[in-house]
């Protein structure tokens, strides 16, 4: 069997020869052709066997692959990712790329109960009935607090797009503990703290969460098929309480969010100003936006009254459209014109910049964040001249990512690249200096990049050692295994002049986002405070059956191997809430416990407490048992429950 | 930063220092002491720092590393792994140990939108009310069909013990298309498909599958306390329409299963010969059985109306308690006794011996598959002379691999290491050679070794290259992530005399059990046939909305960009059906449709098709989207859902 091995399936499209075209070529002739490329990545040609260029394996200087840990070797950064509609967020070591923990967030979770324990349904949020609310989720973007421009370690944020939900993630424990639902919001697609206060400096650190609306709809809702009349809302969430602060309408849509370090701007790249319905009218235009938030103004106006509210909700929504916001001394938004169906807006680390990407044009656009500002501040008339470049970069432009040396790292769907640009050198080109070459080097990628990222990428202490990017399509990179296809994780070394790739890792479909930092950053914890939990059964003498009517409560600790009560016994249509306290207090000793029968599965970590509560069924005998894997008699760690008639 | 890091966290438990105890002495002195070593992985000092012995990297002879695969190369075996409580199969690659596919069966799945799908839901099961009956699962053990004592890629089966539910996975599309109940089964553990047939040597492929009951329960169902009422049952699946076709009532209980490779017996290991409820009663007897099925016996009784049946099921349930079958040549089961508390029970390679495990006791028993026929026949008085060996291995012995080349692998769950040892001369040993020494190396893992797999160990093809080797914990293992802990799935090169460790892989909890074959057994298929899906939208121009009274049909097609509705109408409270047609047809390019606040997100693969039902919401205007990243024009591609009051 040889290194570079073709699929072994028959089946696969990868067999089909395609003598005329490879990949790269066909990519280049069609897409360069205009629209008719855009369905490039759907040609047949695109999962054809990787060509001699695309195939070859990563010339690593002799080096050993960093990626490559050695047994025991622990991974130098952590990396935050999201699902997509697999509603979670992932946790994953960096430069190795392998996942450590999936923390459930808007999708209930068979493995730890989440959505089944009564403190998970509670963050989840539930119907009259006592159901779960949402069953689905869909998961893009993830960022994390920051303090003086660098993670601080304390929460991540991750949107749902689905049911426009945003979650926070404590990053001591790691789990999700709160859940707020975007009011008037279709599509919460972009989402991004800020990283200081814009008035206080002493606040330099995140208190605000800002989350881009990507659909119009009617506001307040109705069923109307006339799209003039459907409009879109930037959210700003308070970063502790998680309550909804305030909204801004707006000309056009919001897709990614990005936001500056000194926290005066926030920005959000919209892909559809023409606000229409059909995709094909979403790119009639040749140019589209980046709108900024001048986030002290809005807070002014709020605080003045100036605002209304729409439908039920009672969210200060003020108005950002461009009509009303042509006055610069007074605006609150500020529309920059970018190229075609933008995606992506990213702040480089020296502070100075957002970067939008093109999307349908093969453009990068460098947005001076100072000229903004001086816009604002009626120093400059032409909001466009805050444009310090507008550059070819290739085909397909999505999201970029940066090394702290003046380095943009751009992911181009369609040429399946990486471009790794300078952006003084294209700020020179743009002013008239034809001689600069800011293209510094391509890396193929395999295979449709979207999001990309370095290490510490989007803090000023970005370190330009790793660079992850996320493909779309894996095609022939895996074993084949039935028409799923993982999404490919790839992992580059961006520590030299030219990018290096490292490595090929199949992820569970389907990350968008993600971020990776230093470990030191982090300092989680490993056992829960028994205190923490007001319903803890502190000590095994506790535990026992109380009776209320048809109201039961049950209370029970763990510790290995067994459950303090070896048996207990309800009627049948009793109402029974078990609490369980892990007493156990040794990192990694989890507990399980099942009910079969009664859809009742939840872990308690050590020092933990949960419960739950159900309807007892049939008259049996229901052996609750444990399992998470925790003792040598882990099989024989069990209680029963009577079910009496 | 050193290769080998301490942990970050200054909360981690293994920062607490523990001078005295190393965690291998800890082990070695208080668990030979007895019961006490029972708890020895509860122990603080277990999560300490790895000492000198355990954490040096694995001397790999200077050789690449096996399990670095370079960019784009492709792992040469598959890997079916179980997930644990996530209710799902997993598909590894390996060496790399990468994860390619989970595989939903008894637990939704918000990604593909398993448990939303008419589709799937029908395949789940559902209540009444058209809710799934069941949303917890716990899956342990996973084996697949054979041909001529060799996987023959057509299926793979998986058990659920906390609702006794056996599902099956087909190996071309990687999907489960079927899931069986149990009757009267409570805690389904083990799982093993037969080899061949018992009878006619034409069928040397699988046509039955094994699976046995573990907790004990009144049979029909009733609660009472009085565990001597409790009766456990051993059963048989038919293979291909996955119906119950009989089964065994037992003394005891089951533990794991195996089968012969001339599909003469089946054996399950009994853990709990006491019937005892409680884990000091389920210890007390020195040593326990593994019980021996006489399959063509059985089904010749089930054949001649020997058999009853239990409450509302209508399966044939013989006799196989100790009791009715004392006389060998008429008996259905035999018990041969083996040590206290066996865990695992593996068949080898060469298709002459079943291996059980101690767990409670430090040994691995030989029982010779030709004896035990004797025995059935008459020929050979005592069962107990089937046991060919019964040998020390090392504190909780539990699982059992091989590497065809006449030695075995077995995990030692409190001792955290793998002894090879090799099986004739364990057989010469026991038989009084005092100088055969059949231990041939030991191992450390990292940490509690529980099941444990060799590259085609469960086939007469076993070719001895890699082991797999799930540990229960992680410990220090990966960069600290809150209190849940991944297993660590660690690879083991075993194509010499010394064992070496390759790699690290942390895993969501909990897989237990996995195979792991060459790549060239299976043929997947990466495309569906448009026409294996009767209610198929086959052209675009099928596409629309029909409406029988509060019932609405809406027929759909994806092909990237669009779908074939722009959108499309319907009224609150209707009872809405949506059938979508992916008729995009190259592999990988798989669409998601999602449905804002109503529940609603799934996914099409290539040419297949997909339907849900559910009840439209309040009036208004919601954008149905493709979640499945497919194409440049992605984000613009959705359609509208109008909800009329």
């Amino acid at each position: 069997m040889q290194d570079r091995s073709t699929p072994v399936s028959d089946s696969m499209e990868s067999r089909e020869p395609q003598p005329e075209l490879g990949r790269r070529r066909f990519f280049n002739a069609t897409a360069l052709a205009g629209i008719a490329g855009l369905a490039a990545c759907t040609d047949k040609s695109g999962s054809a066997a990787p060509t001699a260029a695309s195939a070859a394996p990563a010339a690593h200087g002799g080096a050993a692959n960093p990626t490559h840990l050695k047994p025991g070797e622990l991974d130098t950064y952590y990396g935050l990712w999201s699902g997509g509609h697999t509603g979670d967020m992932r946790v994953l070591g960096i430069p190795s790329g392998r996942e450590i923990l999936r923390i459930p967030c808007f999708v209930p979770d068979a493995l730890v109960g989440w959505g089944i324990t009564n403190e998970s349904k509670k963050i989840m949020g539930t119907k009259p009935d006592g159901s779960l609310r949402y069953t689905v989720g869909d998961t893009h973007h993830t960022h994390a607090s920051y303090k003086d421009g660098n993670y601080d370690g304390r929460y991540a944020w991750i949107n749902d797009k689905i049911n426009s939900r945003i979650a926070r993630i404590r990053l001591d424990y790691f789990v999700c503990d709160k859940i707020t639902q975007l009011p008037n919001v279709q599509g919460f697609h972009g989402i991004f703290p800020d990283k200081a206060d814009p008035v206080d400096p002493a606040k330099n650190f995140t208190t605000r969460v800002f989350c881009g609306g990507e659909f119009g709809i009617p506001l307040p809702q109705k069923g109307t098929l006339d799209e003039k009349q459907y409009r879109s809302l930037f959210t700003c969430v308070d970063a502790e309480t998680m309550e909804v602060r305030w909204q801004v309408l707006l000309d056009g849509n919001c897709d990614l969010v990005a936001t500056s370090y000194d926290g005066k701007l926030a920005a959000s790249n919209q892909y559809n100003t023409e606000g229409g319905a059909k995709y094909e009218d979403m790119m009639s235009a040749e140019r589209d936006s980046c709108v900024f938030f001048n986030i002290a103004r809005i807070e002014e106006a709020v605080k003045a009254g100036k605002f209304k509210t729409i439908g039920t909700s009672k969210v200060p929504v003020v108005d950002g459209t461009r009509e009303s916001n042509k006055d610069a001394k007074s605006a609150l938004t500020a529309y920059v014109s970018v190229p075609k169906n933008p995606h992506g807006v990213n702040a480089s680390p020296d502070a100075k910049y957002f970067i939008c990407a093109g999307k349908l044009s093969p453009t990068g656009t460098v947005i001076e964040l100072a000229k903004v500002l001086d816009w604002f501040d009626g120093k400059m008339e032409k909001l466009d001249d805050a444009i310090v470049a507008e550059v070819e970069l290739g085909l397909g432009p999505l999201h970029t990512a940066f090394d702290g040396r003046g380095n943009a790292y751009t992911t181009l769907f369609l040429d399946s690249q990486i471009v790794k640009w300078n952006l003084e050198k294209a700020i020179a080109f743009y002013k008239g200096d034809k001689t600069a070459k800011y293209v510094v080097d391509r890396l193929d990628v395999h295979y449709q990049p979207g999001h990309i990222n370095a290490s510490q990428s989007e803090t000023k202490a970005a370190d330009g050692k790793f660079l992850a990017v996320g493909c779309k399509f894996a095609k022939d990179r895996f074993l084949p295994a039935g028409p799923l296809h993982p999404e490919n994780e790839q992992i580059v070394d961006i520590s030299g002049e030219k990018m290096v790739l490292l490595g090929d890792h199949p992820v569970r479909g389907e990350p968008h986002d993600f971020i990776f930092f230093k470990r030191e950053l982090l300092s989680p914890k490993q056992v829960y405070e028994l205190d923490a939990f007001p319903n803890a059964v502190k000590d095994p003498k506790d535990s026992g059956v109380t009776r209320n009517g048809k109201k039961v409560t049950v209370k029970m600790t763990s510790q290995a191997p067994a459950f303090s009560l070896r048996e207990f016994s309800v009627k049948k249509g009793d109402e029974v809430t078990l609490i369980l306290t892990n007493l156990d207090k040794v990192q990694d000793l989890t507990h399980g416990f099942a009910i079969p029968g009664h859809n009742v599965n939840f872990i308690v970590n050590p020092q933990e407490t949960a419960s739950v509560t159900f309807t007892a069924g049939d008259p049996g005998v229901y052996w609750c048992y444990c399992t998470h894997f925790c003792h040598a008699l882990h099989l024989e760690m069990r209680t029963r429950m009577i079910v009496e008639a």
